[in-house]
């Protein structure tokens, strides 16, 4: 062995265990539940589940694969490819898997990312047979230091009978000591999560297992796959000038100081511009607690409006990636990287008071949001974090341009199609025509605020007269149900939401 | 004073604000935010709110009223014939006002019981002029002890500048001790819920108020309405059944001891006749961790199953009424009363791992709930509690009848025409036919076992229909949009959802 493997490797009796990427694969059998590192594309292992899809191709193999987010490396892509794919929880973002799970082929199972491993732990879905997981390294005592990501492998790798670890040498040995390990207690002995503030740490920087379980080591050098959120646009630039208003209007109303409250911005171009546009802002000393720390994070830091950044996993595009990974040390005392059930957690959610800012895919006049059916029925990505933020937020904020498919179709609709978020859990709908703030309204105010400040011509006409119709036959929440889903049909046959 | 007031108001200097309930209402001017204790027709004020009507047909005065849940004693009817409610949050459950709700006269916020106080310390909506509290005394510091519920009483009367207490004599004086007021602080400064069990104290037994906010006391003798649930049929027990069949399973399976966990049991018939059949159950030293305590509590504890109940309200039947408080010394120590931010916090909720059974109006065949909107559009009472159960909940069970109108309406359809609890928070669905158990699913999945398991002819043929035509065109949750409806619009129609 190397001697840079040595410090990477640092239980002199796991040594023995490191082994090929085919070698380690055959661990993993036909009909197991594999838990894999990996969150918004970040510390995902890379070299075993290629040769596992290797090793589909030529034989029986379907697993159910249980991961903390999504994965890079086109590592859904392969599987789904070989055939490999029978489950997959909780959260995806490839093309290829999306189509296999459109057409029924793998059996998706979207859940709030805070409870995958509270499902796990409870035993109401399968155990995790063999965990996989991402490290920059592992420690004397046969400890896992995880990279870029915590999401789930901890608690995979916890929960699992065997574990198989990918030393990643291309992943900064600056990490360690970047991640704060904090499991819950079985029920009924759980305890309070010592978390009262974003910068608080309440475990271990590295995920202790006996290091027995420990099968198989695997040596790796591939990078993480980059971001690939878009940048900003003049739309996206107008959203974040509404909500930085918006946020001026509070600080004025004394509801809120220029420190704001700890921030959480979803993955995706929208949620990204929005927090870069905060460069711009008159706050300061701004703190973040979320799950995916993007380029936005860094920006801000960079701009000095920044102090401190809670997540799970950070995602970067090429190029921030080279300047923030060549200079880790400016950032390292400023970050924190948790188990998604603790970033995402309710508890520390409600405790803390988060600002919250989602991507909605298409919102409802009176405020339900839809964040992952296209047309009701076929899977974009999943509902992510969304729901473990947004329902606990001290403001729940949605973010979507306010037309899509160059004005054909209306981000703002009679009645979503498919419900991730309840009226109940947002606050704030903002498009880059204005700013909805719902707080304290009643069904029939909502939709008027939404449909005046956030829509686009000729929807609003279109909603203003589906309203009065509706608002004819009576309800807390009026409808003309035989046509609340005519702009979505309309669309499948046509091609446009547009009356032709 | 009668001698036995000087009991009632041990605060000497508070002695002289007694005054009538005529005079009292008069704190009360057009266009206040008035907030009135009372929670699932428990605890609510009685005089005062009668006054305020009456003042009402007479002059001009429309009020925003605030509560824990639905009031008692015609309060809501009596207030909205008087003209008197311009906007009401966040529960109600009476039928004249549910009409001025559905005609668009009131402006109706329906609520996660948990989040309203919140929503009121941040600022979010306006503030409380005015709180009307039912105690059963003052004590010596001027601090006020409550009655049969908590809900938001110790809140609106810390939050409000000024304080109107009703005494109600008609309340037993051994409530007193009952409950457990524990208030969490103003952000960033917010600590942990110290709750780890059901019977865990946090708080005193009383709202700590400074005595110089309370402006009038007015004597009451006028008792809580009772329940209105009806005794449990074949039906309900058929549900019962089904559910302590579940749970036996699960003992088997390792998941759950004889103990089970916690439980929760929504306002209402179902809930109630569910948990009495636990009587007849195997089980044993059962907690519960609720918010409203029904008559089948008291069921429980007096067959010796239940060990200690905690809550935010008492509300029991005539009968059951006349005999727990005949007796309540014997409940006494088995019972605690909390605010309903605490009986209903996410955190507690998520920590304890309760078992949560709330009461479906309709259920679609992806496991989406809907609570509270008749065809989509007429609210019938609200979301209540069951979101901040259903969300955070070790398991969360909701239970109805498979059909209503003499099956001329079916409880399973294919879509939801309102969305309370997204399929991501309901893992059991169970009528008297059967019990689907939705655990590790994925939609296509659930429509099978939902369809089959719980669902009557002939909606059971039709719904296969459906789903066979739905996946047709693919998709992670398949629908024929247009279709989707069918079922409702037909109704609405014909009066029935059958085909003719």
């Amino acid at each position: 062995m190397k001697t840079e493997y040595l410090d990477r490797i640092r239980c002199a009796s796991l040594r023995g265990r490191v082994t090929s990427a085919h070698e380690a694969a055959r661990w993993i059998k036909d009909g197991m539940t594999v838990g894999m590192s990996g969150f918004t594309r970040a510390g995902d292992v890379k070299l075993v589940p290629a040769a596992l899809a290797e090793r589909a191709r030529t034989e029986p193999l379907k697993i159910t694969l249980m991961t903390g987010a999504s994965l890079g490396n086109d590592t859904d892509k392969r599987l789904t490819e070989a055939g490999a794919l029978a489950r997959r929880m909780p959260f995806q973002v490839d093309p290829v898997l999306r189509a296999a799970i459109n057409r029924g082929e793998v059996m998706y199972i979207d859940q709030h990312l805070s409870e995958t491993v509270e499902q796990l732990r409870s035993r109401h879905i399968a155990p995790v047979d063999v965990a996989i997981v991402e490290a920059v390294a592992i420690t004397e005592d046969g400890a896992v230091v995880p990279t870029t990501s915590v999401g789930n492998s901890a608690s995979f790798a916890i929960l699992a009978d065997k574990v198989i670890v990918e030393i990643n040498l291309a992943q900064s040995a600056g990490l360690e000591g970047l991640h704060d390990i904090w499991i819950p207690k079985k029920r009924p002995l759980r305890e309070p999560i010592p978390i009262m503030s974003a910068d608080d740490r309440a475990g271990t920087p590295w995920i202790a297992i006996p290091p027995e379980k420990i099968v198989a080591i695997v040596l790796s050098d591939q990078p993480d796959s980059t971001s690939s959120v878009l940048p900003a646009d003049s739309e996206t630039a107008a959203i974040a000038d509404h909500l930085i208003r918006f946020f001026e209007r509070e600080i004025e109303a004394g509801r809120l100081t220029k420190e704001l409250l700890p921030l959480q911005a979803g993955i995706g171009t929208i949620a990204n511009a929005v927090l870069a546009g905060f460069a711009d802002s008159p706050f300061e000393r701004l703190t973040m607690y979320s799950e995916v720390l993007q380029d936005s994070t860094f920006d801000l830091f960079d701009a000095g409006k920044l102090d401190f950044a809670s997540g799970s996993s950070i995602t970067l595009s090429p190029e921030k990636s080279r300047q923030v990974f060549r200079d880790f040390s400016r950032y390292r005392d400023k970050l924190v990287l948790r188990p998604q059930e603790v970033s995402n957690h309710p508890e520390v959610i409600r405790r803390l008071g988060i600002i919250a800012i989602n991507t909605a895919l298409e919102a409802d006049i009176y405020g339900n949001i839809n964040s992952t059916h296209v047309l009701g029925t076929h899977m974009m990505n999943g509902i992510g974090g969304s729901g473990d933020f947004a329902r606990n937020a001290y403001l729940s904020i949605f973010a979507t341009k306010a037309t899509a498919k160059g004005g054909k179709v209306s981000s703002i609709v009679p009645m979503v199609t498919h419900v991730d978020h309840t009226e109940h859990d947002v606050d704030i709908i903002v498009t880059e025509l204005g700013l909805a703030d719902l707080r304290g309204l009643a069904p029939r105010e909502r939709a008027e605020v939404i449909i005046e400040q956030c829509t686009a011509e000729p929807y609003k006409s279109m909603l203003r007269a589906y309203v009065a119709e509706a608002q004819q036959r009576g309800g807390q929440t009026p409808h003309v149900l035989e046509q609340a889903y005519a702009w979505h049909t309309r669309y499948s046959e046509t091609g446009s939401m547009l009356e032709p």
